[in-house]
């Protein structure tokens, strides 16, 4: 990256000059499968951040969800989300919102690798994960059980 | 788009359910051409927004400044942006900041559209145009008097 410049160049399509690619979360701290975090521009005065998460063919998001809320992009290759009720395919560049405290989880195809754009408040609440309770009353929908088999 | 659905399919790739193209300005507020505004989300619950903007070849923004910054990120073809004394050619998928009160542009090349994602605060303030002194004086670097010429 130059010196004092406000650019950064795309190296590849899926990586940043500059741009590190992070651990999703600390590994242990709850359900997640080959996914990457690269933080794309966080500037204080945004009180917003910019994201771009990144699966590995068969890997997923961890399910939880949060006070916060999630404005999405997907941005490579295509998968399966759950928002709520509602399963359904997407692929790049289609959008979707994550409403306050509404389960939420992405998951990639068998085939090939699924990445997605995220706008995300800077102050936010940690996520929730789903009690055994929790889990049984989402998979008595039989859509969401086939989801979260994978 | 599905009722209740939290998900917008993209219609095309520059298209999406839901999102009007928009007037990038009101006609004869600033000079701009070839340029349309998508307001891809604008959740309260944020205090940002993202947009896309697309410019026809040849097209290009408003020359302007502001207090507020700009988080894009080029995402259909290439061309070329001033960022205070960077000139600089800027392709998808690349990264650019604009900091508060510093001079900036987008220009799209002569043979293909010109795309961007830019996150910006909800609340900011109105853009300023340049004087003609401060044409004059940003036009004392050859390469942004060549830019600016097109």
């Amino acid at each position: 990256m130059r010196e004092g410049s406000n650019i950064r160049k795309a190296e590849g399509s899926f990586h940043w000059e500059g741009v590190e690619p992070l651990s999703y979360k600390e590994e242990g701290s709850a359900p997640f499968k080959a996914i990457t975090r690269q933080v794309l521009f966080d500037r204080p005065e945004l009180g917003c951040e910019l994201r771009y998460f990144e699966m590995q063919p068969g890997g997923h998001s961890t399910l939880e969800r949060h006070e916060h809320v999630h404005a999405v992009m997907i941005f490579r290759g295509g998968g399966t989300c759950l928002v709520g009720a509602e399963v359904r395919g997407v692929a790049a560049p289609d959008l979707v919102f994550i409403p306050p405290l509404t389960w939420h989880q992405f998951r990639a195809s068998a085939d090939e690798p699924f990445g997605f754009l995220c706008m995300v408040n800077t102050e936010r609440d940690k996520p929730q994960l789903p009690s055994e309770d929790e889990l049984r009353r989402l998979r008595q929908d039989p859509a969401i059980g086939a989801f979260l088999d994978g």
